[in-house]
């Protein structure tokens, strides 16, 4: 397998991996087990990659970050609104 | 702030963000809200980067992956052992 096509299939799976997350709150409304700090913390640190994917114009950085933003934020917006 | 030191605050936060999701379930032994498929597709990704970053030789890539993999697959066997 050629680097790129791997460094595409980690950012595909790093990326949707947040999807189930996602769906779990959505079905349950509970999220009590899960930390606030990590998605906090992680949320900010994937904005700073978006930011850098930014400055070294790489769409695979851009793309993926921007999308695992929006997951990560929904989780953050989920956790906050279902203790 | 120069394009690398955006690029390794970015690694350490989306790293170093899993410590309190490890540190929440070691106290409580609760996971039930937290999703074993996220755990598995990201345990998935990060090792793939992890291989991409061995193959373009970025000790970042690697350093980072690597400490995320671990934390990564410690959730992934807690939410295993306490359902």
């Amino acid at each position: 397998m050629d680097t790129n096509t791997l460094g595409l299939i980690a950012a595909a799976l790093t990326t949707t991996a947040f999807i189930p997350q996602v769906v779990k709150i959505w079905r349950s409304r509970h999220t009590k087990d899960i930390s606030l700090g990590m998605f906090a913390i992680f949320s900010i640190g994937v904005f700073l990659w978006l930011l850098y994917g930014i400055r070294i114009d790489a769409l695979p950085v851009i793309l993926s970050n921007g999308i695992t933003l929006v997951l990560s934020l929904t989780i953050l917006v989920f956790k906050l609104r279902y203790k």
